[in-house]
Formats: C-alpha cells, structure tokens, sequence
C-alpha cells in the first residue's frame, strides 16, 4: 500500500506492507480521508496514536470500499461502500479497520464527502447527545462553527429539535451555517448577547468559553471537545455552576476502547446514517487534495477562512 | 413563637405568630437548629431566602418534636422527633416543615447532634452519591473536611466503601478525621501529593481545587458546594478534563423544588438514618448556645479551628 508517513515532523508518501485483517477487522481501500486538527498536532509530535494503531501513518478517518475481511467477520462486507473512525493510519491507500466500526455510505454521497464524514459527525453527535444529554427543544451554543465538527453539529441540533445558535470568528461563513440550520449566527464578541443556552459545544477553548459560562441555564451542559483557537486554561466561575446546577465536562474519542467505539458507531449509525441517506445532513467539502499533495493538504488546513472539510482523495 | 430575625445586617430575638401548617406541612417545636456558612451569607443580605420561606428569620435546619399537622398529613407524626431541612425559618421556636421533607431523629441521639445532622448530612448525600455518582472502591477527595459536611462526606464516603482523602487547612483536626473515617488526612499544600481521585468534593473552591484538579482519574467528577475558603474562581485547565473525560459540576440545595427536595430526603432515609441509629454515622458538635446567644453563636461560627457544627438549642 500507499502511504503518508510522519518523519521527523515532515510528511512523506511511502510503500508500506498492507496489514491483514484480524479475525473481527475488515481492510478498507480507502477513496477519501479527512484531515483534522489532531493530524497537524501527531505531525508535530504531541498527539501520540493510542495503542495497537500505526504510529507513524496519520488520519483518524476514512472512507472506502471493503477489500478484505477477517475470518470471523460473518456480515457480507466485501465490496460495501463504508466509512469509519480509526485510531490512525487512515492517510493511505488501506487501512484495517474493526469491522464493528463501520458505517455505510449512501449510494449518492461522493468519496470527498464521505471521507469527511466519520469524524465530524461521530465527534459531534456523542459530544452533544451523548455527552451533553441535548433533548430537543433546548438552546444551544456551538462555539468554532466553521470547522468540520462545528458544522456537523449544526446540522445534528438543528436536525434532533434544538434551536442553534452558531458563534465563529468572523461573520464570513453566516449564511452558510444558516443554511445547516443555524437559527443564530453570531461573531465571538456578541456571544454575551445571544440569550440563555442549555448546551454549550465548545470547539474553542478559554476564549469563547470564559464568556459564554455567563449564558448558562439551570442544568445546563459544557462539553468542551475542542480548544483549537482560544487555550486551554480558562477562568471557570464556580458560583455560576452551583448557582444553575451545571456540569462541564470534557472529552476526546480517540483513546476509547474498541468496545466503546462500537457503541458510538452504532449511535450513529441509528441516528444519523438514516439523514445522510435523504440529504437532512451533509459534508460541505472545502477542497480535496491528492494523496500525494498531503502537505498542501495541511498547509491548507491550517489557515483560517475556509468552510467544511479538507480530504484526501484516493482514486481507483 | 420567639425567633433570629435579621434586622439590616443585625439578628435580633423577636415574637411572632406561629404559622399555621398548610395541607401537607407541619410545625415543629424547634430543639435545635445548626449555623451553616449561609446564615451568616443571609444576615450580611448575600443569600436571600427561596420564594415561599420567610425572609428574615434565618435558619437551613432543625430537630424538634411535630407539634401540629396540616389537614391532609395522614402518617401519624405528631409528637415525632424529627428533623429536616427547610428554606428559612429554623432558627426559631416553632418552624413550619414540609411533611415529606421530615427525617425521623434516633431515640439515644441529643438535641444539639439532631439539630446538626439534616444540612451537612443532606449535601454531603447529594453531592457524594446523587451528583458525584460515588461507588464503592473509589477514591474520594475531600476538601474543607472539618466543617460540617466535610466531616459529614468523610463519615459517608467511608461508609459506603470509599478510600477517604480528608483535605484541610492546618493538621489540627487530623486525628479526629480518622476517627471518622478519613484513610488520609492531609494539609492543602499536601495534596499534589495524595495520588490520583475518582471524586472531588469540593467546599473549599479555588485555592484548592486549582491544584487538585492534576489529580482527576478517567472519568472523575468534581461536585463543588462551597467556596467558602478559596474563592469562587478557578482557573481550569481544559485539556486535563477532556483527557480524563472528567466532570466538574456545581450544586446547590436551597433552591431546590419542594419535590426534589422530598427525594432528596428519601434517599438519606433510606440511607443514612439506619447508619444514624447504629452509631454508625454521628454528629460531632463544636458548640451549642441558647437561642438568645445567636450573635454570639455566629460569631463563633465565623471563627476558623472547631470542629464540628455549631447548633442554636431551645430548651422546653
């Protein structure tokens, strides 16, 4: 196989040896594979993969066609066209993933889109239902909207019954969110005026959170999933939280057990594959890159401005 | 009835018209009745009392014997000795209780001790076990353990099989701490040292929680009730909580519906009275004063060094 391989904090394509399936895996030949935040940080050498993936081939996502199936994988996979979070490695022409992973690509959906999917999507909907316990009916605030993760989860609040209030840096983006469902948009210095919020989904970090804790309704929800554009430490008002009974929490999924992946895929699986079927939610692809221009890729990625995903595309 | 009224920031003995139960409430004839940090918060017009309880006449708890019931209150409760808590009123002769909200005192327990227990007992449940989601082998930090819900956490914590972390100011209180059951007691510039937590309770706020939070366990919870020694702002590191997936979360009992609160007391029925009756859990008393020694029983109580609760005692 074709791969990107992280060398001495550059990136690199390389003939590897493709892995064989382990009984319950599956080889995916992938066609798209998203870039996120987390790769630019593995290239820079501070976000080791966990434990029994590549450590060396970058991409937390894929998607693709099944080529190979492990011995005890009895689901008639081969040849299905799918999509799946991975531990790493995903930045190549195969990857092994668990086949309990897996999730299905709807006939119409381009390679570029679904390779930008899992991710997004998967990050957002645990972050939000499963983390953050939204119902519908409740406000929420989604901080770094423009991001593959923020827009993802504009569309699933919007889609599960919320009323959506986006933040971003810059207004330039508006009308797009408003087009996933936004029903606010607003800039990050007029989050103080948006009104009460049951669920905060925060992408940024310090800069956006210390003023949106002024926002919080009684039992309200912070899942911090992200500090991508405003720090790590912020200024946390303890009255506030015992004042309104409200709970921040944080997360990440890649360092969950396969089990626990399994659940979120099913998770998703139940709730979101069904509207990426009838088009209720999409991947707005800000531009593909060829395998073999991933350093552009992620140049490109780094800069501010753009809206949706940056994938890698594999062709046949 | 004879009872505290706050009179602009001053406390003052007055007579009043004892109230008269509603359909499901009771009076109690007081016996005694804990100071908590909200009193004094209350006196200094910082914490008014919750819509429906009286505003003047402060006081979050009381033991006493029921000495009227409303219409519809059919469980046989006159003369019962009792406690509960309440939204205001306590500190007086005679206070009006919701009759679901009733703890029922062990015959062998004292006045002072019955007049201490509903307050610290209450939160220190609620927030060990309701919103901590505490089980048995975990270990639990506690800090500000030697006022009365520290004392009353450590005492439960350990009952209900935790490894107990007692956090204090000075060593002073240390031996009496493990005689509740604290496995380790140590000072707050001790507790980088004290190992990795799956619970923080917090009371002390921000002096203590900035460093205790590098010791989260996956999955902690941080439940935080008071924030009487550290102040109210913390400087949380973000990172730390999404790497553990841990949750900080704040709570208040006051202000909670007289339904929740009805549940709340259920569940120390349930759980902590047949613990109360056995000797099991108790309630060690720094001092009582007369009903008219209240200023100087919030004087005392302001003063840092005892142990234990500080009760208001009417005799018959």
């Amino acid at each position: 196989m074709r791969c990107v391989v992280i060398h001495e904090g550059n990136l690199e394509i390389q003939e590897r040896e493709t892995p064989n399936p382990g009984p319950h895996d599956v080889i995916v030949a992938v066609r798209g594979a998203g870039i996120n935040a987390a790769d630019l940080m593995q290239r820079d050498g501070h976000y080791p993969a966990p434990e029994g993936w590549p450590v060396d081939v970058p991409g937390m996502e894929l998607a693709g066609v099944v080529s190979a199936v492990g011995e005890r994988v009895h689901e008639p996979l081969l040849g299905r066209r799918v999509c799946a979070i991975v531990g790493g490695g995903a930045q190549s022409t195969h990857c092994l993933v668990p086949s309990e992973h897996l999730l299905f690509v709807p006939d119409h959906v381009s390679w570029d889109q679904a390779g930008g999917f899992p991710e997004a999507f998967t990050t957002a909907h645990d972050a939000l239902v499963t983390q953050g316990q939204f119902s519908a009916g409740e406000r929420v605030l989604i901080s770094g909207s423009t991001g593959g993760v923020g827009i993802a989860a504009v569309q699933i609040a919007r889609a599960l019954g919320a009323h959506v209030i986006a933040v971003t840096r810059t207004s330039e983006h508006h009308e797009a969110l408003r087009e996933c469902g936004a029903d606010e948009t607003v800039t990050l210095d007029q989050v103080g005026e948006v009104g009460r919020v049951d669920v905060i989904l925060e992408l940024v970090g310090a800069a956006h959170l210390s003023v949106a804790q002024g926002l919080l309704n009684p039992f309200a929800r912070v899942v911090v999933i992200g500090i991508s554009g405003g720090g790590s430490r912020v200024d946390v008002d303890l009255r506030l939280l015992m004042g309104t009974r409200s709970t921040l929490t944080g997360s990440t999924l890649r360092s969950r057990s396969r089990q626990e992946k399994g659940e979120v895929a099913d998770r998703v699986s139940q709730t979101l594959i069904p509207r990426w079927r009838t088009g209720e939610v999409r991947v707005p692809v800000a531009q593909s890159f060829a395998l073999e221009e991933v350093a552009a890729a992620y140049e490109y990625f780094a800069q501010p401005g753009k809206f949706g995903k940056v994938v890698l595309r594999i062709d046949e």
